[in-house]
């Protein structure tokens, strides 16, 4: 027996097709529908009709081997052999994340593939896996951001089965898994939510359109509809930590707003299984409540991601003022993001035309994730350049180091531990003709300026736009991106080898900088990170820490003398107790 | 010398009308533009030119004496000499609240026609006046909700001298003074606040159109026009409390709520002029955050309006199940207000058609007020009809106990005290022929129903509404209304003079009900309060109670019996310790 449920609320007959059959279903409490269907509790096929319109697949597929418009099947979670009985995962203090895009992190692009190069990655020093969206959505590759089938793995990838092989091999290595999860807009394609249910409202709008409807009439089985998928992926896909997509479009005006049920949600199966899980809010609101305990206020998620740190790394090693660059720029606010967390904390936006933010308080940095590179910062640019593309080897070596030996919880992005030169692109693969030739079109306007000719922005639709953004693993162990890998093997391995650089606590982190001389000093326990940006050699001040040694460095040269440090141009050192072995 | 100064960040070019003269402003940072110009402090008219558009009234007007439409008048508060200065307002805990609208309260319908009623307030046993808006609205007489000059006291209740001699007499009078401001939406007429800046934003709507932009781009100028409001009615006018409209239709997703900023501003004047002022929120959302405090993760407001313990009221008096009433109209929800505060603290709300609210949890009851009238609760009906007009007079003495002997903070809406005949409409004087027909159309399509015949709803825009809402004082001393009036002073006298009847603490309320034999017996410290619902007298169980004696009765035959406490028809008992004097 197969019991199939659906929430139709508005109408007023609902139909399944099962096998060869339409079988009428039983309206239950709640706009609910419910039938239970002779056989096929996996891998049968059936999709609804709602007042003979149709058939539509199920909201809640868990399995759309045909793609978002075809049949959903039935799939029996019980069938899988896991093998990670008695795994718990690291707590977030201890852990580097590694951000990856199923489809272009293996040649395959498939969940298959990514298992082929864990080794790679467990060798490497990640301790997190963080894999952007695997929901159904339309076509055969994309970023994931536009799904629609939120309870079933994409097909092209995998599928349930394929996705759940990637959980269990990436545990039985002692890798946890991060699922990016999209709850603040569906795809515009395959999006039958709508003939369903009031799953969006036109009260608010947010940058994709109608705001999920969260706290409009009928809500209470929309908010379901989200934290039952973050539970499935716990209980079902084992998976440890749940990425929540720009949070700050998802509007909530009730008492009980979603993320603090979601993190309700969340305890709960805790304590049902027994095991640790994870809620990281990608958040722009710089607002402490999202992650502060729930006794003190808060929503009581674990962590979030912190643009500004980003933000003022990016600026200092690039000097671009472009968008929402305007807004930083000077070693004085990577300094401030250093101590405080985010640098717009109450203090005036340009970018946003407001002030933003709060301060960020007592809160430790293993609350907050920073990144030199990640799919958006990367992919949102016009060519898609990594970081690399733009700034010279000296730099970037200083960016990660910024990054790595932070107060934050590091993340990188696929590739960028050895500097790949294949871009991150935007890429589409709409069926819809008139939607794919707005992507396209909306992508070039999106970049028509002086800087760029139209027709010089990649298509998102084209190919090629998917194919460039594979990752050539043969360039990894080339010369010119080799000493990349070296040193991010380095900075991880000090990072998790040394007690204090991955600390859970709240931090009093001392800095000193020279906006004009462009050095920056900062000292984090009996460690500290000289960076030198400028292209000339200088010796700056370090303080006491001259009675120290150089544990490791970006250039060799990198020496500390009687007057201070000497740093070679574009150079970054760390000074560390004399004691210490790496 | 007079300071003219205008936000009008979009302007090229931004000119005033001073005396016969048009001069050029200078534009100076963030969009602000200033002029010192000759003379006038006080008492010259001025108004705005953009870009040669106008002339436009000034958005910060102090005084309006010619209307929404006309120009500006400067306005010198350091003329007025206030008697006040040794006064400070008592605590919210041991308030009665008197709501009035000072066009009906009193004949005059003006501020000097509410300072003739005062000594009567003070003799009631009022503690606090809460008057209804006196922003600047269109037209002679409206309920001041749709307020355009949040600046300027409405001139026909006579202007700004008029509201500080009002507030000033209250004050000498030992009386406190609550004002109701409206954040939420601007009125539809004498609107200019659109040409001068982006004050609201299409982001979100609310039921009277676009939201208030306080989260958007430029938004700081926006918040600065309200807590600038806010602060200078407790500066300028030395008000005690404002009560702010419908904050659920504030939208702010930014971290610093608009709420809390009011809240620290409030605290800094607090701290400046060394003297205590109260907020108060009109919410509907039930979320225990916005009185709570800062430190615990709260906004910080004083205390909010309570609705779900006046529907439970009603519905239970009325047995009325139209709109929200639809919610209430059990004595077991009564039972859950008295003892929980908000009967949706999570519960799924029929009306809402979705899951409501938070648990109220520890906060006391002197943060909540109640009320078993108030000018929306009457006026939002379609005829106006107060509750005397809907049910017997015992169930109107049950009702006024229910709240004068609530561990909430009562408030009463005028006339109520001597069960008014006359009705609260809806009544606007919009000048634009087109709004007054839109206005007195919506009326009639928002009462269409089974009930009422679309052309019998009053006309908002006729003058009887207007004139059949003043008060008839000349019943006041009537037999009918006598009964009532001495009823509330007896229950105001009591909860003022019986410590523990208006404590601030979070009590304890027992609470036992019958729903068939339709009685309710509510317990508070050392004092009862027993209620008997039906149209039979009856004798309820009462138990240790049985011991004391009855100190307020609505009906002479209620008395303590061996077996309980007996009740007559539709009576109410207040049962207190024997050696308690009145």
């Amino acid at each position: 027996m197969a019991l199939l449920e659906v929430w139709a609320p508005d109408s007023k007959k609902v139909e399944v097709q099962w096998g060869q059959e339409v079988l009428s279903m039983i309206r239950e409490e709640k706009g609910w529908w419910r039938l239970d269907a002779e056989g096929g509790e996996h891998g049968s096929d059936y999709a609804f009709f709602l007042d003979g319109e149709g058939p539509f697949p199920d909201p809640r597929s868990l399995w759309q081997p045909q793609g978002v418009h075809g049949p959903s099947r039935t799939y029996d979670h019980t069938r899988f052999k896991w093998n990670d009985m008695a795994w718990h995962p690291p707590p977030l203090s201890s852990s580097i994340i590694y951000e990856l895009h199923v489809g272009t992190f293996s040649p395959d692009g498939t969940f298959e593939g990514v298992v082929n190069r864990l080794d790679y990655l467990v060798d490497l020093g990640i301790t997190h896996l963080e894999i952007m969206p695997v929901n159904g959505f339309s076509g055969i590759h994309g970023w994931g951001y536009d799904g629609v089938n939120l309870y079933a793995p994409h097909e092209p990838y995998g599928g349930p089965a394929g996705y759940k092989r990637l959980v269990n091999a990436c545990h039985e290595r002692g890798l946890a898994v991060i699922l990016d999860v999209v709850y603040n807009h569906f795809g515009p394609e395959g999006n039958y939510l709508g003939k369903f249910g009031p799953y969006t409202t036109g009260k608010y709008r947010q940058p994709w359109g109608e705001a999920v409807n969260v706290d409009g009439p009928r809500s209470d089985e929309v908010r379901r509809f989200i934290c039952d998928n973050a539970i499935m992926w716990f209980r079902d896909y084992h998976v440890d930590a749940l990425r929540i997509d720009a949070i700050d479009t998802i509007i909530d005006i009730s008492a009980l707003n979603i993320l603090e049920e979601m993190a309700i949600r969340k305890e709960e199966i805790q304590a049902e299984l027994g095991r640790y899980f994870f809620l990281i809010a990608e958040s722009a609101l710089n607002n402490p409540r999202i992650v502060k305990h729930r006794e003190t206020g808060g929503y009581g998620l674990d962590a979030q991601w912190n643009d500004d740190y980003h933000h003022c790394v990016h600026t200092v090693l690039t000097g671009e003022k472009e968008g929402y660059y305007i807004d930083f720029g000077s070693l004085q606010k990577l300094a401030k993001a250093l101590s405080e967390t985010f640098v717009f904390d109450g203090a005036y936006s340009m970018h946003r035309g407001r002030s933003h933010g709060k301060p960020a308080g007592d809160l430790p940095g293993s609350r907050f994730i920073v990144f030199l590179q990640n799919h958006d910062q990367v992919g949102n640019r016009a060519f898609g350049e990594r970081l690399g593309r733009l700034v010279t080897p000296g730099l970037l070596k200083i960016g990660a180091a910024l990054v790595m030996l932070s107060p934050f919880i590091p993340l990188i992005f696929q590739g960028e531990e050895w500097n790949a030169s294949t871009p991150f692109l935007y890429f589409t693969d709409h069926a819809d003709p008139e939607l794919a030739k707005a992507v396209a079109e909306g992508r070039k306007e999106e970049f028509a300026s002086f800087k760029w000719k139209k027709d010089d922005v990649p298509n998102p639709q084209a190919p090629e736009s998917f194919q460039d953004s594979k990752l050539n693993w043969k360039e990894k162990d080339e010369k010119d991106h080799s000493s990349f890998l070296d040193w991010y093997r380095k900075l991880m391995k000090l990072r998790k080898s040394v007690h204090g650089l991955s600390s859970g606590r709240k931090e009093k982190v001392r800095i000193s900088f020279d906006e004009n001389a462009k050095w920056l000093h900062f000292e984090r326990e009996q460690f500290s990170v000289a960076c030198n940006f400028s292209k000339k050699s200088q010796i700056i001040e370090i303080g006491e820490k001259r009675s120290g040694k150089v544990i490791l460095a970006s250039d060799d040269r990198c020496e500390i003398r009687e007057c201070g440090m000497f740093l070679p141009p574009e150079s970054v050192a760390v000074l560390g107790p004399p004691g210490i072995r790496i």
